[in-house]
């Protein structure tokens, strides 16, 4: 596996999983410094927040935008987490990369290929979520865009794919991440809280996909869910987040990994 | 349903079925001008032609760009046909919109919220293809993006879906034509060289849709599919698309309506 | 394509299109009488109807069981019609083959390989449907247990397979019916009632089917669906039915076949 | 969750991990008792083998039979394991309930109604295997027809389910095991050697699924993979398995269960 630098403090390397977490949307000022304080105490040590969010429908809340990128930046220099935050739209690609240390894509544009172009001129760790209508061949023939100017600090993403099971929002396959390291050289982060679809699901698919290989999880925790502005069932509060942080900890410790 | 004015000269309402034909990618003038020739003389209206393709791999034939463009308007001059060609990117919209008649959205652009809002400011009939991830209800959603400026020009296409089934490329789902009728006002063409994949299961899959209710079909053939650059196993001949286009014609009139 | 003779007066070659219609399960004798002669009015020469029924849940109607295909046999009397109807169990099966006409292997039983071995010693002809979580490959290997005595009578049935898309209750995969052709010398008859799911769109599914090359349909038709002890959403009334049927002879004869 | 025993020795319960391992097939005395003997050193108490086996094809190997059945026997004999076979056929049912502990209800006979009721009537323990094709709900309806009759002794087995990706032969839904553990009482078992198709994904596939809850796990272990009979490619070393074996209990010591 390649080492994935993130910022001065933090490299992902094989011994190492790496934790992600925030919130679904950065909501506010007092929200995300907030959470992020809180998360920064139990051991988290990047931030994620969206500010540009993709909606299915166009009458849902469609994030703060560069508002929300500078709340961002504010909670990483109340804290000194690093931030990721998604890029939907090469219009809006130079501005998130001025404030973002991790750039994500989103699930529904993991083939769009214009935007991975883009991205692939910038030098900057991009976090690549597997859509969840694609294989994971497909998935890996996107970051070829990625690294096709020579930048090799990708992580995948699972969260889940779309099956005929209805139980839980998508399928989280975690048959994905032994595969992927199999094929490629970029770890695999999972997102259990897109799969749950609801926040008791998220434990038992998060420490899942931690015993199965991930190299990282990406978490979405949530100062108070029931008044979140979206994915509001899906959030865990502060106090699951540590529960599950915990179970994360040892489980790698077993594996012979040290969360970061 | 609305009616959809295509052009001065055809406009798709209830009783009429619209086939769209041509090549997967426009590759040179004498290629296109050759099946635009063809076609129109069996009695097709509307050229399709690729100018910028999606390709799933980055050192794959991208297409010939704003010169497959001209071309394809070299093709319109020639027949009189419309033209309908896929824009990827925000970027190349001003540039494709100049030149098409109907803006295409492909497959991988379907949940690409951020290209749906700038194609709603033109006012200019849309193709909208279903995500292949994607369900119906997605896909309406997607198309609520479009009609935001109150733009109603809006076709979906239905190209197939993924399935567990392996024994063609994706699994066309022509019950999404009634679905799509009962919950919308636009008008559904079936697309059945992609689901295909290969070029001897594109007739029955153009027929079923048809009789399913489709109100066009869009169908890629090449003057010589073995030399294509694209697509090559699916693309029919242009005898081939002749011998289905009569089948069309001979179903729609059980149906009472009229191939334009 | 092998010719299945299935009476003295029914054989389905090439040229000819089976159509097979009834109710979901025999109720009554009036209920099975009734529309036994109503449909042979029409012309059917099949007759459906379900004894033992293979129920998701055991506290749902099983079927009338051996009195049911007493029933049948009366409607058979009454009309001459053929019959089929499913059987579940290796137990009932010297039952069934004693009254039924086409002995019918439902989705769920499609890989039931030892209830396939027992029947591959009747000279019956077998309608096979496909398992709704089953490749096509998988229902030709399934076929080969039913013909390993030398049985050639088989008839394959696709009625939808399982995926993501919910606003039907299954996907009906039109695609099945070249490869089926392609691969094996059997028949295909679609199945347009189990996937549509509600009775609006069986019949863009039904004739979707048809003119994707289908040899035959089985459809189900009740004398009064509200009434229904089992899947009465998705039962055709006869008027219904008829107006289907008429549309289904022109779409035959455009591909040159007889409904039979 | 209801307390399954097993026999006087095993008793599955809250705070206990179930595992079990043996061969796909048995195949010879030698074999079985040779990898029976090395299991249970290690520490497994249920060993697993196929008599009947169900098979895609009727020309391959099916399995011994009731000379299977005694190998089994013997090979309980020779180390005190209980012993889990499939039973495939109502048929077989008398006989295999004579020699097995556990009665194994197959994937492709999960919605097999018949012979769940017949099962019914026994009062064994049963593992119910989810139909690849099924829903979580229809796993939950089979199971009443075993418990109808009053036997509470159910165990629920995940074991991949058909979806789009082909990079393993099924997809391990682990989201199975919350969902199923909320919704009913019963114990699920994961089997991570089916879905994974090749064994150098089990082991990311039975941690996943540990860590995810399950109660148990089913592998399938092989003295010498290269030589068995079928499922070759996917059977564990002993030596692979033992080493599986001891992160399974470090991780279920993380969860607070005991490996039985």
């Amino acid at each position: 596996m390649v080492d994935i630098k993130i910022n001065d403090e933090i490299r992902l390397t094989d011994d190492k999983f790496l934790m992600i977490a925030g919130p679904c949307s950065v909501e506010s000022e007092e929200q995300i410094i907030r959470v992020a304080t809180q998360l920064r105490k139990i051991g988290v040590n990047v931030l994620r927040g969206g500010a540009f969010k993709p909606r299915t429908c166009p009458d849902s809340f469609q994030g703060l935008g560069e508002e929300g990128l500078k709340l961002l930046a504010k909670a990483r220099d109340a804290t000194g987490m690093a931030i990721i935050t998604e890029v939907m739209d090469m219009d809006e690609l130079p501005l998130v990369a001025e404030y973002a240390d991790i750039l994500q894509v989103g699930s529904r544009n993991s083939q769009n290929f214009s935007l991975l172009k883009k991205i692939s001129r910038y030098d900057k760790p991009v976090l690549l979520k597997r859509g969840f209508g694609n294989t994971v061949d497909e998935l890996i023939s996107s970051s070829k865009y990625l690294s096709m100017n020579g930048n090799k600090r990708i992580m995948f993403s699972e969260r889940g794919i779309r099956t005929f099971e209805q139980s839980t929002r998508f399928t989280l396959d975690i048959s994905a991440i032994p595969v992927l390291h199999e094929k490629t050289e970029y770890p695999v982060i999972i997102d259990p809280s897109h799969p749950a679809g609801v926040n008791r699901y998220v434990e038992p698919l998060a420490l899942g996909g931690t015993a199965a290989g991930a190299d990282g999880l990406m978490i979405e925790v949530h100062p108070d869910p029931p008044k979140a502005l979206s994915d509001s069932a899906q959030q865990l509060t502060v106090p699951q987040f540590q529960n599950l942080y915990t179970k994360v900890k040892n489980i790698n410790a077993v594996l012979g990994k040290t969360v970061i």
